[in-house]
């Protein structure tokens, strides 16, 4: 890792830069396939996975029979495990419910505000060599929280050409109606225009890689809605003289085992210490099966030293972390600071991981500085808010002269006239 | 209008249909636009609002005298109405603020969620001849209430070669932070890239034209958040027999006067009521000021007849209507069936323009049946949430060992070893 010494304000902006994705070369691919996928549906579904998964799928959904499989391929200790997790999420998305909204803003006129499921949504799981069962868990508990009535999963057949028994078991718990096998930029395209087998969805979730990306942003473009702009998953780790070098070295590489392009960035007030945890950065690297793979992320990435929290915290605003771990001694001045982040971990006990997994939180959050304007997945990523107004014969003869008033200036007299008619007739 | 009755349930899609908008050949236009502002700042600016606007502006930004001078040019029954609007919008926005989710989703794992003010946000009012300063309200107020820290408000100038009196007292009054006068797609890549005078923002929001919305929608793929997809304003009112018939009318152009592209359905299950409504229709046209504009969206729109109020909001509900008005005598039955809808404006006396101007309710909706998936813009559009974990030494001896199982699980070791580490300390 590089180390940066007290970097001037100005530099800042270069710090905080992220590799940019321009999708703009692959986007004809991208139409290309949304092209396909309508006119030919499933059959285009079964071509495009035969072409880039190498593997023959006769039936796009999978049964129940392969689902109510699954559960006998996981160990008790891991469904036990998903379980736990299962509950923390649930808990903490049934914590973010709301109440309705309801206020007479003036005499006679009242106004409310209720929340809505969003009917039919599309999660997306990556296949790869890894089960992604955890995002099967941060999508669909919402989702089944919300009460969405369909609830889709799409996921690539693995090799031995099935959707891993994990992801398959997960899915079931979490109420997902229906799951499809198929993948990439296929799967959005058959879940933004529907085929025979998948349904068409309101919304569409989940991670992938640069063409499901490009595909989700391209099917947001007036067909659905996407849950945010995706990028490479990052890490900002702020410590002191505090912190224990192995908690820190570990929480850097469970960040950079995620891929070579993962941004790790710690920022510490205590130069001192970067060779304790440099030291047992190499220790650890040199134990983990992704070594390669968290080796080059590793080059990629900064330490950088400030000598006072007041500038490390605005620096850590202007990087706006996806994941921000707090491992120093005044917690508390770290978390008041906080303007732009994912979501945060605080304190020395807190890994990421355990808000990857199981704490409770979600783990689908704005990348590349995202969190200056977008929330990462929580219950109202799966709901609607619809506003309601209602107004007596009082509350129009209160409100009905300001609104006759103010159509008049905007020179709309039709919208004037719907009052007037109004206000005529209790006259 | 067309009178269409008891249509089948296979022709409800056709009959949801609105124009499709869309950008592919005005996208190398924007994208050009973009290129230009990144490179040429504010000379571009100029140069676009001399090209498009046919007004030459020494200074982009509007000046504070400018702005103070607005107020005495407003009459003070404008200034009065504008006041009671700002009043009930303020009163509902504020009712929408939450309190922090905090639980203890196990004994030592606390997670909260908490909402932060957008800091820097964008505002696009419309030029055109009708001053829109009602927009100005319903954007500026959540911001302000929301807490954002840099409010932005661009709006190209009227003929006059000025920004319109009631916009810029209203932007004033809502603690609107800067005005520029500059509009079309110049201004949105003005507000996504930043220039000398013009701020870079987070997130933008407002309607405008077709270059508006597409440059909207360029800017929202890797640049800033976005309110939501645009499209032409509709309205959908349910009417039975008990509806008074100059009512009815007076909606259905008040909504048809916006545009010759306007989407304007009535929903009735009194088939007898129709000629009554017509006639009250061209009765009331002719008086209009807009009655060619008018006369023409009505052309394209229509009366469907059901037989019963369950078919009827069915149908509603596939047509996910922007604004809806509930004329009927059993309200509360059509309340309860709504599903997908922007804003629902409930029995004789509530007038969409009510809630377009000044009941609380926004007025900037989800129209193309996008009500399906997205809110309102509300409190919340101006916010994100960030969520908080903090994890006792307790707290991670009980929560460790799922999420070690877990990540063994899905692969990724260095994963469990942030955990692994921590529980080894404490053993």
């Amino acid at each position: 890792m590089k180390v940066i010494k007290n970097p001037p304000a100005a530099d800042w902006a270069a710090l905080c830069q992220r590799p940019t994705a321009s999708f703009e070369d692959i986007l004809p691919n991208i139409r290309n396939i949304f092209q396909t996928v309508q006119q030919e549906g499933d059959r285009a579904l079964q071509a495009y996975t035969l072409q880039f998964d190498q593997v023959k799928i006769d039936q796009i959904k999978v049964t129940e029979q392969k689902i109510s499989e699954a559960a006998v391929q996981l160990s008790e200790d891991l469904k036990q495990a998903i379980s736990i997790a299962y509950q923390n999420i649930r808990t903490f998305h049934e914590a973010q419910r709301t109440e309705t909204v309801d206020v007479e803003t003036q005499t006679g006129v009242r106004c409310w505000q209720e929340k809505y499921p969003i009917e039919k949504v599309g999660l997306y799981i990556p296949g790869g060599t890894a089960p992604l069962f955890s995002t099967v868990l941060m999508l669909a508990i919402p989702a089944q929280v919300a009460g969405c009535r369909e609830i889709v999963l799409c996921s690539p057949p693995q090799n031995n050409g099935q959707i891993a028994p994990e992801v398959l078991y997960t899915a079931a718990l979490c109420g997902v109606t229906k799951i499809f096998m198929v993948g990439g930029a296929q799967a959005i395209a058959a879940m933004s225009l529907g085929t025979a087998s998948v349904p068409k969805v309101d919304k569409i979730f989940g991670p992938g890689n640069q063409y499901v990306t490009a595909a989700k942003q391209y099917a947001s473009q007036g067909r659905v809605a996407i849950d945010m702009p995706a990028g490479p998953s990052e890490v900002l780790i702020a410590v002191d003289a505090s912190a224990d070098p192995s908690f820190v070295a570990a929480d850097l590489l469970s960040q950079a085992e995620h891929g070579v392009d993962s941004q790790v960035l710690l920022v510490t007030t205590a130069a001192a210490a970067i060779p304790a945890i440099e030291k047992a950065l190499t220790q650890q690297l040199a134990a983990l099966k992704r070594k390669d793979i968290a080796a080059v992320a590793l080059e990629n990435s900064s330490i950088i030293c400030f000598d006072s929290h007041q500038t490390a915290i605005a620096f850590i605003n202007t990087y706006a972390p996806e994941h921000y771990i707090i491992n120093v001694e005044n917690t508390a001045e770290y978390v008041a600071g906080v303007r732009h982040a994912g979501s945060v971990f605080v304190g020395p006990f807190t890994p990421e991981s355990a808000g990857d997994y199981a704490s409770g939180t979600n783990h689908t959050l704005p990348t590349n500085g995202f969190a200056r304007q977008y929330s990462g997945v929580n219950l109202d990523s799966f709901q609607k808010a619809i506003t309601f107004q209602e107004i007596t014969p009082e509350g129009i003869q209160n409100l009905g002269p300001a609104v006759e008033a103010m159509a008049q200036a905007e020179g709309l007299d039709a919208h004037k006239n719907a009052v007037s008619v109004r206000l005529k007739s209790l006259s």
